[in-house]
């Protein structure tokens, strides 16, 4: 068992209701996400570095560090700096979980080339500033340069967190880094904000780690600093940025679905340090707003293609979902950080519900493509990625190896090799478990005591839940179960022989344990229909299919005799059920007919003549789909 | 009575099923048609010359006469010399109307300055070619100078059609800058198309004009060369330029969806001169799919705000319709070129929806400020255009005076100016009325006989139409008269004090018609609820409210008690109706509910509660819509 130091976890605040778990406290053995974990470093962290080498994005800093033509040479976007971080928080979090020495020589080289581009006064960016190059700061709507430093301070805070005081330089590079920002954009510099946040959350956890609160007031002054228009009215509105608002102010997140999650994460790291409870309380409301009224059902974000943003209240286009994978991630950073502050429920809700059907929903099977952005409608077999050249972000039909904008890639990798932290979190009280997986949780406290516990489950292919105790400890302590939000009828607690229903929320048990105790949690697994609300308009009439935390969809490939999936539609009154191990729906077929004009004054005219009955149509999970050549899908089924 | 000279008309094909009957032949005396003409000439026409003139665009002609820093005091976009161009062509029709002296001294005045920029060789474009700006045909994806030179094109024609043979040099002007286009595009020229279409349809225009089938041959080569990725494959694909498939092969209109429009009227205009009546099919397919597909209720079509462009079949989202104004322009322009092809009234039908839907509903009821786009959903109040400067083209909320991208205004007066000759056509056997407008067809043929009829009607506040024929002719003609697609059910015609039903379609009544002879065509005008396809996921469950040809909607400053328009269901039992002169529906006001997530297992959860039932709230047209401060609006009404 590990001792008390800080957690090797991406959050570790100095207060909150619950402390976070670290690489070192859990492991995950076996299931659903090992699986994911294992692909993540076998397959994706080899295929990233791969395609970061090919478009030259490492390269670039090789031409700044010698003096290279980087005005004319450099390749990639604005924004390509931070793939390279990202690049190195992943590989930090999988060495810190386990990976071997290649993993280790791969993570200085890249550090080694980073670092050697850093100019003298911290300054760190292939994008400006050169000769040639357009200045410093002369771009803060859509330059990205101090969202780049944001990426660059995460990866060496993972790596801080997972090998303390190795001697590769990253954190060395990073606080100099930060001490540019914190020079250039102090109370007495530059009066600005980046375009994309992402700085404000990396200077609280570098704060964190070295202990240094000048990190900590600067990424205050950002938080502070946003929503007055600082930044240009652009085409798509200040709210796109969260500048037309102050964070403190604010009632929902808005805009760029990506920006807005990381600027609210942001906020919250600011509000624990600074006991700041208004501007926390400001981010909830924000939270709840945007989970009540602008996610998908797949807990996904952004319903606009055009500005990658959220839309209005309610505006939750399936066919035109945006939902970008980076948009899930961030929606889980913002609710595992307000999980840690509150400890409720409903946070663990939105991450397991967005990590099965966002995170996992991007990277292909075998790891080596990924979608940018997860629609929960395809009409059309569309445009098949090129497998030897970047996609355009939200052109692919189908997974695509990278992007010209390649932000979803590294973001993946680096949350699936840190994702065994957020798994489970420890109080005074005891451990609570949030997301159930094969493995262990063994946890020293600070006053000595050793609490540990191991969870044997096939979840969610399965909900039995089998949580065995490895400690034996004389004090009572509490062991917290979370009761997802779904299970809200069936769900039952089985301790000491005792069987009880249990509710949504958290279920605990304070008492003596001993070694090989055991609790069983069991959720009801039957597949089930989930009908919107009412004024989601662009799903009425349609029903989901869950099991579980999992969303399912109908995919072209699994429907009888070839019928569109669109000419489906699904019988409600006979529950989904399952087939040979697989969900499945009772549908009719619905024929199409021929007019020269869609809207009718007889509503007889628009009812579509009936086909044949179709009694199991065979659904798939929702991260699963479109492993099996192109296909149109539909997440949101018409029922009948 | 005029003679036969070509139509003062927007189109004259060489053939076709009907002849066009121009600006001499026919007059709008009153009603809907004639205020937005009379505004349009008194107040918008004014209103554009001072914001080009503020802007700066008629200004770019100046400097690049006079030698002036071009490059480095141009302003607006790469397009804005069109701008000017249809303004031209709007005060050409208008002049052609019956416009002042004041009006015809201004169009010489634009002209001058105009005609001053143009470079000897004919090339006239203010954005590139000269010192400081980037090369000519530089950047053909984005550049619009061939775009340009089509509007130059059809303002001449505009110009030509209304005053043969004026002295103020434009259709010189034109001629040379449409030879510039054939020397430098033409079969041994640069293989290349501009990436907004319009030059096809301008070209054929100006030959018919000139008779000089250069220039025809020149629009026919543009129309095959387009759809073989001559154009680099932007962000948004190929197909937003029309550039994926050949227009031969094409099955849809698809793309940025005025280019689709503009292109497919070039080709119509191309297929009809050349007698090729394979590419006269290939469109009269698009436009088929499009209209039973891809078109809203309103005619609008577009429903992406990313790329302003179709959204693939039956995606049409009411509240991210984008539906541009001009988009619903060059549909008009297109079903027009179809109707004289062929003479099926259904292009009619769309024509006369999308006039009273789309192009009506763009401008204010001051002929101030228009609507870009035309959504049929606004959930929130939204952001106020700046009465002082250009609003983004999507963003306002009400209609705006000036955008940056402002397209839609002067393409909205030349539309309204030019809007009798859409009235009505003749053939061997008589004459069609296509719009019902009180007015008179006065048309002498090119046999010498003399056909006339006054149309007395207030359609389309009333479905009575009295057509008196003007002419004694002692040889039989054919009046045909068009009952409307959506009059499927109760229209009668009365001839001779006959009355009989008459089904949608064209109705011909062929005889000796004397002078004060009548028929009278009667439309049942019962307001009526619009069911739509099923297929269109986004308004299940929804319908909308059609009187005659107009649409309805509910907006917010017409709902009893303060209630959200999102908040009533419409009791489909009870048909909408009349009360004082309003339409009204009957509704029940559902009360929204808290709920931590919108989504669940337990239908009833779902269900809002019931409030009070409103027995008659009042809607109001759409085009309307908007001119009563800020409102939410719905077009489609969740039924109960």
């Amino acid at each position: 068992m590990k001792g008390t130091a800080p957690a090797a976890a991406p959050v570790v605040p100095v207060r909150g209701r619950l402390r976070p778990l670290g690489l070192g406290d859990v492991r995950i053995t076996g299931g659903f996400w090992a699986e994911r974990q294992s692909v993540n470093a076998e397959a994706s962290l080899a295929h990233i570095e791969h395609w970061l080498e090919r478009e030259g994005w490492i390269r670039n800093f090789d031409l700044a560090a010698n003096g290279g033509d980087l005005a004319g040479e450099r390749r990639g976007r604005e924004f390509s700096d931070s793939e390279v971080y990202k690049f190195l928080e992943a590989l930090a979090w999988e060495i810190g979980r386990g990976g071997d020495e290649r993993l280790e020589s791969r993570f200085r080289a890249v550090v080694a080339r980073v670092a050697a581009a850093q100019e003298p006064d911290g300054y760190l960016n292939t994008r400006f500033g050169r000769p040639g190059q357009a200045p410093r700061w002369s771009d803060l709507e859509w330059g990205h340069e101090i969202y780049c430093v944001g990426h660059l301070l995460q990866a060496a805070v993972a790596r801080a967190r997972t090998r303390p005081g190795a001697d590769d330089g990253l954190l060395e590079v990073a606080r100099r880094a930060a001490d540019n920002i914190c020079d250039t954009f102090g109370p007495e510099g530059i009066d600005g904000v980046c375009g994309h946040p992402g700085i404000e959350t990396a200077l609280v956890e570098l704060a964190r780690v070295t202990e240094d609160d000048r990190y900590l007031a600067q990424a205050a002054l950002f938080v502070d600093r946003r929503g007055h228009g600082r930044l240009s009215d652009v085409e798509y509105g200040r709210d796109y940025f969260q500048d037309e608002t102050p964070v403190r102010q604010a009632t929902v997140l808005r805009g760029h679905a990506v920006r807005a999650n990381y600027l609210a994460a942001g906020a919250v790291d600011v509000a624990v340090e600074l006991k700041d409870a208004s501007l926390l309380d400001a981010v909830r409301t924000q939270w709840t707003n945007a989970v009540t009224r602008r996610t998908y059902v797949t807990g996904g974000q952004g319903s606009r293609h055009q500005d990658e943003a959220f839309g209005g209240d309610w505006v939750l286009p399936p066919d035109r979902a945006y939902s970008e994978t980076c948009a899930g991630i961030g929606s889980v950073m913002l609710a595992w950080r307000l999980l840690l502050a509150d400890g409720d429920s409903r946070y663990a809700d939105l991450i397991e519900r967005t990590l099965f059907n966002v995170v996992s929903t991007s990277p292909s099977a075998d790891g080596r493509s990924f979608f940018y952005a997860n629609t929960l409608h395809r009409r059309e077999l569309g445009t098949l990625p090129d497998a030897d050249r970047p996609s355009l972000r939200a052109a692919a039909s189908l997974r695509a190896p990278w992007f010209e904008v390649s932000c979803c890639p590294t973001n993946v990798a680096r949350t699936l090799a840190s994702l065994t932290a957020y798994v489970a979190t420890a109080d005074d009280e005891g451990l609570q478990l949030h997301q159930y997986v094969p493995g262990s949780v063994a946890h020293r406290r600070a006053d000595g005591r050793e609490l540990g516990v191991t969870v044997e489950t096939d979840y969610p292919r399965d909900g039995e839940i089998r949580v065995r105790i490895d400690s034996d400890d004389e004090h009572p302590w509490a062991l917290s179960l979370r009761v997802p939000g779904w299970a809200a009828r069936g769900a039952t607690l089985t301790v000491d022989g005792r069987t009880r229903p249990v509710a949504p929320g958290t279920v605990t048990e304070r008492r003596v344990w001993h070694r090989g105790d055991e609790v069983l949690l069991s959720l009801p697994m039957a597949p089930r229909f989930t009908y919107p609300d009412p004024r989601i308009d662009a799903v009425r009439g349609c029903v989901a299919v869950e099991r579980g935390p999992v969303v399912f969809a109908l995919e072209s490939v699994d429907v009888p005799g070839g019928a569109a999936v669109d000419e489906l539609r699904v019988d409600t009154s006979q529950p989904p059920r399952l087939v040979d191990g697989r969900v499945t729906v009772r549908c009719r077929h619905v024929l199409p007919y021929d007019h020269d004009w869609p809207y009718r004054a007889d509503r007889a005219q628009t009812e579509p003549a009936v086909g044949a009955e179709l009694d199991a149509v065979p659904l798939v999970e929702y991260h699963a789909w479109a492993n099996r050549g192109p296909s149109t899908m539909r997440v949101w089924l018409a029922a009948r």
